[in-house]
């Protein structure tokens, strides 16, 4: 297989620290990898409930993972720092294509990258929903990487 | 995007039970995406503990996770059974690909479907190594399916 | 301090397997002591469900844990199976304290014991309410450890 | 019972943020309670590391959580931030008897908190040993609270 090339954070449009765990380590010294997928959700709900007005405990519709993958460049461990990047890879009627990353709080270059797939759905039925106004318009502000920041992420 | 097709039981090898945890279920009610990669760790670990003489604490050789993916087919929930099938869909030098899937205790297809590599490494220095015989010979017992299951598996 | 004596299986009065993951192992090669509480949470809300009636998405009435302590006798590790005693040592208007106790899948001897205390509160508002009565005659069941055991819990 | 008082910041003295994660809430909404223990962990380790050179994969002698206990007395919930406090409450010769409570960022009481009790072992052979001398005098300096704080930490 062709290795592929870990991406930068200019990639990427947001970004949001992570703090490690003890638990996070596993037997090897190193953050287990199910951990950075429970980390690319963290982020990704953050930008939705920050930007896009979602109420996870509340909103009529709601984002589900449908599919996700990572590749995994080099090893990150407790008690380091994180921070994980996030872009948008386009959209569809209901569903979204997250670009995500996570670096080591000094780092330029990502130690695993991935991608996430939400499809937007009603909370009670499960069923496929268009994409909300104002969180279509969240998502659009970070499709490709940087190049639309909200300007109350100037931090 | 084409939905991909869930697998069924046939198309795997190995299978193991898994408990689920109330801890596993998200605000949504359902077991969280991150826990899959989870139990696919440890229904991986477990067969090359089982059938590879894998020591997790002392082999000199270990696998990491370089890459995975899952896709998500219809939640599962505590305090529901599971299990996890597992197969060999191809092996190098040092790297294995195995194929995942998860099943509702009671189920024939699939509820998610994924794959996990894994490059084995010199545990010191995570320079990646040939994959030690008993392992390579474990993989191959489950190569593609449920073709070669060891017999001492036939529970 | 005088240290505790771990408890034997007598002491309590139900039992259910949890099957050890991957990621359970911290760096120093056992299960993380923080594990143990979610194993019990996990045993605790499986009695009040499946013989108190409690639906975890949709009762009016839930249990939500208010205190919670262990002593660890002995570690335990992945890949190993476990098994939760649990039993009932007191219960108020609207509390109720379990008894629980971890176990390796073969021995008669904890490896570890706690108390978990639960309050029931009206799910919207989280006020205390009586412990609703399906719940209570349950929890009567299990009071004291083995002693007026549910039949359908021959198993 | 008597419901215990919530403690305040004064009571503790080295404080560490803990950022929380999609993952960490249960289907009620809330942190679950497991979630607790796995901060404290986080934190302890984290004061040890800095402040009393533990190296959590090559230190000859490591701590060993041998009783743990927590009091709830409000919920916190993803996204919020927290933050734990970790005091010593006193040591023995192998022993440290940690108080920990976490808070809110925000606030100045605690959403809870508990004790955590380590016994410093050989990390080989599991058996007691005297606390290292760098790390007895760490965990002098947060004894009884925030009254030697190390100069390090004015922040």
């Amino acid at each position: 297989m062709a290795r592929k090339v870990a991406p930068r954070r200019a990639d990427y449009g947001w970004f949001r620290p992570i703090t490690t765990r003890w638990v996070d380590n596993d037997v090897y010294g190193h953050v287990n990898n199910a951990h950075y997928y429970s980390y690319f959700d963290t982020v990704i709900n953050q930008y939705l409930i920050e930007h896009g007005g979602l109420d996870i405990r509340s909103s009529p519709v709601v984002g589900f993972v449908v599919s996700s993958s990572c590749d995994f460049f080099s090893p990150v461990a407790y008690p380091g720092g994180l921070e994980v990047g996030l872009r948008v890879d386009g959209t569809g009627t209901s569903s979204v294509h997250y670009g995500v990353a996570l670096f080591a709080s000094a780092d330029d270059t990502a130690r695993a990258a991935g991608s996430v797939v939400h499809v937007f759905v009603e909370r009670g039925t499960s069923t496929p929903v268009q994409i909300p106004e104002p969180i279509r318009r969240a998502l659009e502000a970070i499709a490709g990487g940087a190049r639309h920041l909200p300007e109350s992420d100037a931090h």
